[in-house]
């Protein structure tokens, strides 16, 4: 007889990760695999990520889904129960008979770095959120509507400015930035000698750059966000920077409460890997008369597993909770995988 | 054996019109089919729009494809040639043995409306962009940089800010605006009495939103734009149009030679739909200190004739156009679409 064992997922917009954890806490094995979020991959994409990863971390723990006694997944908009019976129809090739939670991406954050049951999370990967938590459940969200209707802020918000700012340089209507030979680089496309010339078509530079953007799925534009931190000094960039700061700050300062107590968890990939950002969003806050204090935690996947847990009927305690910090810290380093990133 | 014929293709956003004309200007046949913009619709879609359009009007003029002795596409990019291979090797259906020119759409609408070979257009379609015309070339472009990254003030962005100023309401976040009712009953989407439950979960309201927007493609958003005209009075609403104006006088701006002269064609479904948005750009050329005569053509279709005419060597008289024009609107007036719009 196998002892019970837990699946956590934390579905990210770059990637996903899973582990298998037991009731004390102890994690014993972990998978990863390519973004899982269904609004910004598709459903399908998203699910086999989600398959894949814990097919991964199954394998790792040498269990069969047959031990799992429940699988509990962190996914932004999971608070909103958008995909719940999807989610579960796509785990059931795991084999697992147990349970589906779905739970917020920025709870299971909150989970992973909060030191008290009350506090805030903000949360700025390839989409971007605000929540309160108080005693452990979720009194407030702002933002979080994806990258069509806001996300305002957020890696995809970032990347886009950045690009924009690109093709507008090279269409001759924008401020020279040094972020443009950036993109044009990332984008693998060529600059052309003859693109100043003046016969009212396009440049060349121009259409190569719609055809790399408009045939690649949209959430790609995510991944230029980072060339925004690359070239500090460059006027374009830093106020690109300095409105993403101020978008994350408006959205955190809708979900606080009056008197606001607590840590903010900061996470997602660019606020975890952006100091900048970060320094930004505290000196907007300031701005508002608010002192925070922002605590960066790279992933929701410690929490993910406190979530499962808890939803397992399993008191998590100081003890349980430092066990799943230390265990994921010393599985994740044998991995040939980065830790602390979404990348 | 039969006459010379051309065939003229004018693939818009929203949809897509072909017509079948002789030497002399005259339309014999008349077809029109779905969205045939690549950017917007994807390059599949929008190739069976241009056949499916194209094959109605050889039908209509009880031609086969292989009298056709050369056809001109008029598209959103056109001039840039983006895809003028992918739109011949889709074309070969049609069993057309002669050249395919593609041309951009704004060129097609100054040929429309024009009377003289020097002007400016400002299209507002489902994308948006301006053009300089010198005697019949094209002298300078701008914006028409696609939905991800320009194309400010289409009906595209006007959508957009719709959808978010009524998310935004529900989320709680936004100032209250008639639009909100507009876009979930636009939708189909429920209001729920319990929406100002105050448990930190999602109004259901908003959860149903971000289904019905993500599950869609993006270039849907575009349909809402009509809801801003809908309610005068609105700020919100009003606020968008407003800055929907502005932006695409910027882009008007762009293109205008110092000392401009020259009438300015107004073209695609929001600009010549809506009067409000006319005043707006007239207005904010006023504030830039230029009077601006905008004439608003319904589409490309007549002037992708005229320019399918002249690519196979035709002389395009004021006689030909005359007839072209008066030919399509009789044609046109025949069948059971509404005539003058791009819905």
């Amino acid at each position: 007889v196998s002892l019970p064992a837990w699946l956590a997922i934390d579905a990210g917009g770059t990637s996903t990760r899973s582990i298998v954890i037991r009731a004390d806490g102890t994690c014993i094995g972990y998978g990863r695999a390519g973004g899982g979020n269904p609004i910004s991959r598709g459903l399908p994409v998203a699910m086999s990520a989600l398959v894949d990863s814990s097919t991964a971390a199954l394998a790792d723990a040498a269990l069969s889904g047959a031990s799992i006694c429940g699988i509990l997944v962190a996914m932004a908009g999971g608070d909103a129960n958008l995909q719940d019976r999807s989610i579960a129809e796509a785990l059931e090739v795991l084999g697992v008979d147990a349970p589906v939670r779905v739970e917020s991406d920025a709870l299971a954050a909150f989970e992973s770095g909060a030191s008290a049951r009350s506090g805030y999370v903000l949360i700025c990967g390839t989409g971007a959120a605000a929540l309160r938590v108080d005693g452990g459940t979720v009194t407030a969200t702002a933002d979080g509507l994806g990258w069509l209707l806001g996300d305002a802020g957020s890696a995809f918000w970032i990347g886009r400015r950045v690009a924009r700012a690109a093709v507008e340089e090279l269409d001759h209507r924008g401020t020279s930035t040094a972020l443009t030979r950036l993109v044009i680089q990332s984008l693998g496309i060529d600059q052309h000698p003859t693109d100043r010339s003046t016969d009212g078509q396009r440049p060349t530079s121009v259409s190569d750059m719609l055809v790399a953007v408009y045939t690649a799925p949209p959430v790609n534009l995510a991944g230029l966000a980072a060339l925004a931190f690359e070239v500090p000094g460059d006027s374009v960039a830093d106020e690109i920077i300095a409105e993403a700061a101020e978008a994350l700050a408006t959205t955190l300062n809708a979900v606080m409460a009056p008197h606001a107590t607590g840590r903010v968890i900061a996470t997602g990939g660019v606020l975890t890997g952006q100091v900048r950002l970060r320094d930004g969003v505290v000196q907007g806050m300031a701005r508002r008369g608010l002192a925070i204090d922002l605590h960066a935690v790279p992933d929701g996947l410690a929490g993910s597993a406190m979530l499962a847990l808890q939803a397992g009927g399993i008191v998590v305690d100081g003890a349980v909770r430092k066990r799943v910090r230390e265990t994921l810290e010393a599985i994740r380093e044998r991995t040939p995988y980065p830790t602390g990133s979404h990348k």
